[in-house]
């Protein structure tokens, strides 16, 4: 006998910070009807995946259910929640995609490039309006957050309310976008939630949040003081904190200038949207040029360091036209992600030899998060006193806190990473099913699996080299000739002073002249002695055992 | 007309944290008789120097000069200023070299790994005793840091007197080692200091500098709270520390077990030489596995998350046969060093899906730092009254901020990097040449230089894969079969969705059944060509130029 359930499956995020995707079902086990929350994507780096584009969910799980796949709901437009939409429609069928406003109109951008029309992401209403999708409604739930209109989501079926709340803070003046509305959140609490399915980033924050508007007056303080020509970096997406920058500038009597794509387009999309109503005018990079510069504001994309960003061309030389100079400030507005620190230090130092002054975020009075910290996690708790807390968005240390975050306020909690499917049924939660999940990379236009070997092989060449080996063999399975070696990646000479192409190919002439035939005879044979010969012999001058490729030719007669 | 003068020459650690190396001289110009502080090593990663195994300072400059150089000074065992000692050694000619007892110890293990002698290291002992190279008197002036036996040099030439700060903080009661000793220092600046070369890594710490002895209640009070077992890791050379976790551990009526070769090779070293006295007794891991955990405490290596280090072996699984488990816990007893930051992070994760809890550096209770804050660097200045600061063991933002420190106090400064000379005989710093200077990479068993090419050669098959092309051309330059291509590192289908390699293998061929004969015969033109096929098929198909390798086989008559 089955009964229906209501089902938890994270597919990414839950176990990292990235990539976000979350599931949830009703029905017949095995037969739920799907929706699927964020579909977003996380950033490769040279340590674990040199030359890949993008991360992104391994959605095979969620591939093979299409046709039980009612709708996709975006909480917000951040590239971890709504990063992967343009890469990964059509695998999913090409399913109806939800989103408010702003989100919509940046995440239309990125079905764009995949040539998907605009009606493919329909524009959704805030609460009490409410999206119907197969056995559930959603209604989306504005929350603060470093972005506008973020939403969480209220999502109703059979079962009951289970609320998701996308990423948030709980900021009761966030410039732009809607405040946090204790009220209306305990209002929709109100009938009974099952489920708190909850952000986890900052539960290691012991702090209350801080808001929005706090960062404001230090900004004007620093820009009103500043000589030269004041730049500053922040996420795009941070339109709040770009318009705050902006009208800093405009006191201090600054033309405002923005630089970077991400940059124009954030603000363009939150105009469009109704979103950001007084925006202090811009001038073009053009005209900037012209603008003395001690009345000159560039606000600029690049505030992780990014290679081919605003701030990283600035720091390398000229950006549009401009070249920083002795007596510029530039200020970072933001943190710095784990991971991102060689980056935006190598911006640091290269800004400190062109003399201009950089504010970095140690001082803290530059930037607030967009995360609720735990003191605003357990209030959350508080205001919707669900049966159970599902910690969600965070690597597992992060879900663990939170979880237990849970337990000292007696809510019942799991930690479930993804692949873990809940049964959220019950009075608790219990894992049902271990889903296999994992990483998709867009590599150059093609996907393909994290474990799939190719990026392995990739990183093998970087820390050993390549030698390719070449070997000719006549009818008689004789050598025709000498073998010999191209090497990459390798010193050209090793302990004994010689050439090591030379060493190589001299050890490969002598184990060929004395290989017996059913080695010459056999080509897997053969590769893996002429693999052997160069391997041992690298290690020995040069202390490093190389890949290899073995090209063995046989002239057929 | 020439006379002589005192030149400073870094040509490692300014415009750098890491690999310090510092040139004296003093002599007619071009001519001077040489010293050398400190030759230390930085660490590779995989986004600059993948497969690289260390980075030495490019010594070329000091090489072409040996027979000047007099001698090298080793001011601490930290492996930034000794460990390119054995690496370089014979290059310099086998110079004297001089430290004092544990750095000696130390600094003779570097050597011993090249077969090189202890005789070679001379035990100097602390100031007032002087060393004598050439026109230099130098001086070991005790200074607390976080390693027993930091010293400044107290460098004198006929031109006056040069105080080299080496790493330092002013650590009234550092446990272990020598304290920061106020009046000695004022007084051996007192017959004048020309130039104070100074230590700059905290310049941006705004607060004063905490003492060693600070840490230590609070580490206590951790322990005695812990139930399962207790792990800590620190700077293995940080052997204060170590003795204060190793006596919190006691106390708590733990066994103490000392994990990673380093750990246990630096206690070594102290004891050995009297720098460590009492250090409680500790267990062997093997006796250590029958020991209940609730009394047990590790010190292990690996703080800043090496994959090979104990803290990362026991993240992944058993170490020594042990295995953490559900309510021990992690103590980071250190700070993560910019850039290492995901290998910590990933050791944290690990360890929570374990269940074990840990405390990482974010409270600042259990770790104070080794270097003098930006108060205590304003307090050495002062103390010393130079007539000039020469910043040093800094990124170039430390030395440009340390130098604005040094204009507040109305001292003589100057930003010089690596390769910089100044001559410091006059009233201020002076740049009189620049010398090229750089990194030279130990990979494998071989010196190479950064800048030679062949890591970027591994870079660039990381970033973009690698092809294989083989070509068999006969006698009169007419293909002899087709050409075939071998794939590393890229997808084994794209757009096409067929094989990537019979699609690119089906280019070349097409491409040589068209190509005339002047391409046929010359070897330069048909690589040339062949790469550009592959390179843009792949692209088409794929989205992704790889690297290529063209092997081009000729039958002679």
């Amino acid at each position: 006998m089955t009964t229906e359930r209501l089902i938890y499956l994270p597919l990414g995020g839950a176990g990292e910070i990235g990539m976000n995707a979350y599931v949830y079902g009703y029905g017949a086990p095995g037969a739920e009807r799907l929706i699927l929350v964020d579909l977003g994507v996380t950033f490769p780096d040279m340590e674990t995946s040199p030359g890949v584009d993008i991360i992104m969910p391994d959605i095979t799980w969620l591939e093979e259910r299409k046709d039980r796949l009612e709708a996709i709901f975006v909480t917000h437009a951040h590239e971890d929640h709504v990063g992967a939409l343009g890469h990964l429609y059509e695998r999913l069928g090409a399913p109806k995609i939800y989103a408010r406003a702003f989100t919509a109109n940046i995440g239309r951008g990125k079905l764009g490039e995949y040539g998907i029309g605009d009606q493919a992401i329909t524009t959704a209403s805030a609460w009490p309006e409410v999206v119907e999708a197969g056995p559930f409604k959603v209604g989306f739930l504005p929350i603060s957050h470093s972005i506008p209109e973020s939403s969480g989501l209220v999502i109703d079926s059979p079962e009951g309310r289970v609320i998701h709340t996308g990423d948030f803070k709980l900021d009761l003046d966030p410039l732009v976008g809607e405040a946090f509305d204790p009220d209306l959140w305990r209002d929709v609490a109100k009938p009974g939630v099952k489920a708190l399915v909850c952000d986890s980033t900052n539960v290691f924050s012991h702090h209350e949040g801080r808001s929005e508007i706090t960062v404001g007056p230090e900004i004007e303080k620093l820009v009103s003081q500043a000589k030269g020509m004041f730049v500053a970096t922040t996420f795009a997406s941070n339109v709040a904190r770009v318009k705050t920058l902006a009208e800093a500038g405009e006191r201090a009597g600054r033309s405002i200038c923005l630089m970077g794509r991400a940059m124009r387009r954030m603000i363009e999309a939150a105009i469009e949207t109704g979103v950001l109503k007084d925006f202090p005018k811009v001038v073009s990079p053009e005209d900037a040029q012209s603008i003395p510069r001690e009345n000159l504001m560039l606000l600029v994309t690049g505030s992780q360091g990014e290679r081919r960003a605003a701030s990283a061309q600035l720091a390398r030389g000229k950006y549009n036209g401009i070249k920083m100079a002795e007596g510029d400030t530039f200020l970072f507005s933001s943190k710095t992600i784990p991971g991102n620190e060689k980056g935006v230090i190598a911006i640091i130092n290269a800004f400190s030899e062109q003399g201009v002054d950089v504010i970095d975020d140690s001082s803290g009075l530059y930037h607030v998060s967009g995360h609720a910290n735990r003191p605003d996690l357990k209030r959350m708790h508080e205001v919707v006193a669900p049966q159970m807390v599902i910690p969600m968005h965070g690597e597992h240390r992060h879900l663990r806190e939170h979880a237990k975050l849970a337990g000292e306020g007696r809510l019942s909690s799991i930690i479930a990473v993804n692949g873990m499917m809940l049964n959220l049924s019950g009075n608790a939660p219990e894992v049902v099913e271990y889903v296999e999940t994992g990483r998709t990379y867009l590599d150059g236009s093609v996907q393909i699996g994290a474990l799939d070997g190719i990026v392995r092989d990739r990183i093998r060449m970087a820390l050993n080299g390549h030698v390719t080996i070449t070997a000719i063999l006549d009818e008689e399975d004789e050598p025709l000739g000498e073998p010999w070696c191209d090497v990459k990646g390798l010193p050209e000479t090793g302990r004994s002073r010689a050439s090591l192409v030379e060493v190589l190919e001299e050890d490969l002439a002598q184990f060929l002249g004395r290989a017996d035939s059913r080695t010459l005879g056999n080509d897997d044979k053969l590769e893996e002695a002429l693999r052997r010969v160069v391997r041992n012999s690298a290690n020995e001058e040069i202390g490093r055992k190389p890949e290899v490729t073995v090209v063995i030719s046989r002239l057929s007669a």
